[in-house]
């Protein structure tokens, strides 16, 4: 059998071949699975070539049912790199090229018809402008999303008109007087459980609940306090070491934001009227608006991200709450429907403040174009989010697809990108994490055990630790349950000892993560966490009605079990194999 | 068989989905080479999901020995584009989405285990800000690059003082006297040719003949002439509709650049210590600089463009020349060394001045990380250069290999950057094309009939034309034949006939370029150039000692023969059967 081409792929400049950091760089090659038996690396500094070539084996890291991926991290001597790669089974060898293949010895480097190195790929020049380097507490943080809303109400002077009681159901028009002080007053609730970082949606005013269509990005809504009320918050947590990031609404406005106000008096008058998307004056909103929004939403104007005042205006935003208030990071809503240019641009401004803000892109499908260092640090992982449910409550997908599903995840993004994936589970956008799990609170912490054991940062959406439930907007949006008795305190106290157990080891917060894939399939999944310093753990998983074996990979055996999800005997053979229980996970250091 | 899915390729914004123009994206999609007979896509408003979806073929646009490329322009109404592709041959419908594949017949959308659109493709946004929409005229310019210290020599007084007499043989260190008055003086014959565009090697202070080590950017090298003399060469090229574009060398300066001089002199106290990348002070040169530099050329000294103060400078210069002189655009030497984050810097600054300005970078491999609208309109086409020399004269690839090749790097770009994509034959840093033939002016015409009918805009090395000769630096930099007794006039007159061919013709100047892939055999190719408005133009070569019978396409029948290189009958046969004596090429309408 000869190689398939057709599967080869490699693309310098691209997750395929990036610079990890000023002196690394990673190249990754793709092949058909289980087709090559080894793959090299030729590389070195073109101007000096061949001479400075050296011939280095790539690992195979992962794999899924189409393809091999090869990895391996260049450390070049002048930030050159000039590379092929050799191909190899117990029939053939090829040396691949940016120009294609040729089939060739390890003694014959390819020539391509050309007197020069022109054909080989190359990493031009490892310039540190553009390494990306996301802020490192982000791999170590526990984070907690809350919706401002529905968490406490902590200042009963601040409740809007309508509010409800506290406990009700809301509607998607509700108002339960959830507040900043709330917030402020659960802080010890919150380092408690073991949470380092806030995620709260957005709390700049606004008529709605969510708050997604603002009105004035320079004012704290007055039904959640005032610009003193977040200090007070952002300096309250910052004592407990916990980080602060806010919810930026960059890509739409509300209705009420004076500027857009504006243009609905005044037309093609207005000062304003670039700084939307009007196909028509006068503004109109019914049927459809003639304007751009964000869906068909007329109450969410879309804002005119390429006009130089818009920019100005949302970059001193960005900065003004840093600056003054001390916030450390900004999740940016809708981020695929905004130009890149403006993100570009927004991150210069917000690293030239605070080099260590996290900058956070919602987007729901593969990010590569946001994700090459010029742009967002990371982006809400819902692509884990999804697989997981396939895997553990949908069941449309075995151990075998969720391990390939995850895998290709893994390649997606560079290393330092996955070490600061926002990890989630659920949000106010979708159902809850116990909605998905049918109530089951045994699935539910199967899930949890996978969200804390994953690579990235892992987010705990409010009142999940509690045994909240709800389907989609509004019932995921429900108060915050306090009353002790209502609360499952059993749930409470796992979730504390995961984050704890996550906490405690290094090697579920950097390093890797592997497949043992031969333990890949039906209803379990067995894989590994591997730090730099070379700790190993090993998670085993089963989402099944019956018992399964699994062998553990064989340098996991004999060690310490660290922690287990439902009540397996756990008995350990010597040759390394474990029953789990029907829905039960364990994890061994 | 099933589909080949190891083949299949698609990713959102990459030259796979781009947005063509402000309310135009492209779609492409890859699959194995004669694997499917058919691909639609699905495309809609997420939105307005399922209901808003049409199914609409996919034309195959090329194809390569390993895969089919397919291609579709939609035109989304509200500037949001979800999709999906339905893959068919006789025995299977495959769906592909971002999630993967899934068989299911057209009337069953695949469901992927979720219940929202999550899993098919997207591009999320048609922002204008993002459309790379480089300057109209690249596309119809004919381009000359002129090597200045080798031009003509058009006042004495400025000559070094060890000139050497024009016409002698060159070494790296000669210098002849050329300078900007004799390009001045020689307008008439430019025009006279065709040319409507020139590109210059540097001309800024500098101690060497080819002026790469820059001395002093804001000044006019002594013996080429002053700021003067150069606004009066742009003027009066302009005088006559041609566009002048200087050569940036930014990646590095020369030894006596006064920021350099200056860290050699001071050291680390220096102000200007973080305008290099200096590993240790004092500066040292031998045995090898202790600095980075271009290769390990200690004359040049690399520069440190992620300092603002280097930026602030360097940007600087690139708007003053346009400003003050006017010039039209900037090739930029080694672009491939420098940081993107500069370029990115770069580009805002010239357009903001000159928004027609051409962007050009150095680039000889797989420039994609460059074309994103971001950073350059287009790079110098090596990739094409080499493609033509392994066919037509290494002959290390036949016309199949020909067409695969060309048919790759076709895809490789957004349609608009191929429109102007700057192709060449050789240059001052490669053997000169007529080297390149072995003396044999069949094959450099054939060579250039190539150049003259490909995308993009083509350049002329100086005295290709008139039949000059000589293989890698300091040969291919010899003085320009200006002797008419030793010109080849008949060369000229050939040159300039393709020029008027190709002016004549918007099917050469725009459009697509497609390969009739059951005569791209052997020694021949045959292509076809489509405008927009549907007028094709048909070109067959042949490389080969013997003549061949060539086929032409149906619709290219009983058409006009244009152009002729080589002398065959050309007897056209009622079957479109053509016969191609050695060595030869024709073009038809």
């Amino acid at each position: 059998m000869t190689i398939c081409r057709e599967a080869v792929h490699h693309k310098p400049k691209s997750n395929y071949a990036y610079a990890f950091d000023e002196t690394t760089v990673h190249v990754r090659l793709r092949t058909k699975h289980g087709d090559v038996d080894r793959c090299r690396l030729l590389h070195g500094d073109k101007f000096e070539w061949p001479e400075s070539t050296e011939l280095t084996p790539m690992e195979r890291v992962h794999s899924d049912a189409h393809y091999d991926y090869w990895q391996l991290a260049v450390e070049p001597d002048n930030r050159r790199l000039c590379y092929a790669f050799l191909l190899e089974t117990a029939d053939e060898a090829l040396w691949y090229t940016e120009w294609g293949f040729e089939s060739r010895a390890e003694n014959e480097l390819p020539t391509a018809g050309t007197d020069r190195s022109l054909h080989y790929f190359e990493y031009p020049f490892l310039n540190p402008a553009d390494v990306h380097e996301p802020p490192e507490w982000v791999s170590d943080a526990i984070f907690y999303q809350i919706f401002p809303e529905r968490f406490a109400n902590g200042d009963r002077e601040l409740d809007p008109e309508s509010v409800e009681a506290w406990g009700g159901r809301p509607t998607r028009e509700s108002f339960f007087g959830g507040d900043l002080q709330g917030i402020i007053d659960n802080l010890d609730y919150l380092e408690d459980l073991g949470i380092t970082a806030l995620y709260l949606n957005p709390i700049f005013e606004s008529s709605s609940n969510h708050k997604y269509n603002t009105a004035d990005y320079r004012r704290i809504d007055p039904h959640f306090g005032d610009e003193e009320t977040l200090r007070e918050l952002v300096d309250a947590a910052h004592d407990r070491d916990i980080r602060v990031m806010l919810d930026a609404v960059f890509n739409h406005c509300g209705r009420q934001f004076a500027p857009f106000q504006d243009v609905v008096e005044n037309g093609a008058d207005s000062a304003y009227a670039d700084w939307f998307h009007v196909h028509e004056f006068p503004i109109e909103f019914e049927p459809r608006p003639n304007y751009d929004t964000f869906g068909f939403e007329a109450y969410m104007p879309k804002l005119n991200t390429g006009n130089p005042e818009v920019k100005e205006y949302l970059f001193d935003v960005a900065t003004y709450w840093i600056e003054e208030v001390g916030i450390d990071g900004w999740r940016l809503d809708v981020a695929d429907e905004v130009d890149h240019q403006f993100w570009r641009e927004l991150r210069r401004e917000v690293k030239a403040v605070k080099p260590g803000a996290y900058i956070l892109g919602e987007i729901w499908h593969d990010s590569r174009p946001w994700l090459r260092g010029d742009q967002f640090d990371a982006v809400m992982n819902y692509p884990f989010t999804y697989a997981v449910y396939d895997f553990l409550t949908n069941e449309s997908i075995d151990g075998t697809e969720f391990a390939d599903k995850i895998s290709r995840f893994l390649v997606r993004y560079p290393e330092q990108v996955n070490q600061v994936l926002f990890n989630l589970l659920d949000s106010h956008d979708t159902p809850r994490l116990l909605h998905r799990c049918d109530g089951d609170k045994r699935s539910l912490r199967l899930a949890l055990l996978l969200l804390f054991t994953y690579r990235g940062t892992p987010c705990l959406y409010y009142g999940d630790e509690v045994g909240m439930t709800g389907g989609d907007d509004p019932d995921c949006r429900q108060p915050m349950v306090w009353d002790r008795s209502e609360q499952d305190r059993e749930l409470r106290a796992f979730v504390a000892e995961l984050i704890e157990l996550r906490s405690s080891l290094p090697a579920l917060r950097g390093g890797t993560l592997r497949f043992v894939d031969e333990e890949c399939h039906g209803d379990r999944v067995v894989y590994r966490r591997i730090a730099d310093d070379g700790d190993e753990i090993t998670v085993a998983i089963n989402r099944g009605p019956d018992p399964v074996d699994v062998s553990l990979p064989t340098d996991a055996r004999d060690r310490e079990l660290l922690f287990q999800v439902g009540d397996s005997d756990l008995v350990q053979g010597e040759d390394g194999q474990v029953t789990l229980s029907p829905t039960s996970g364990a994890v061994w250091r």
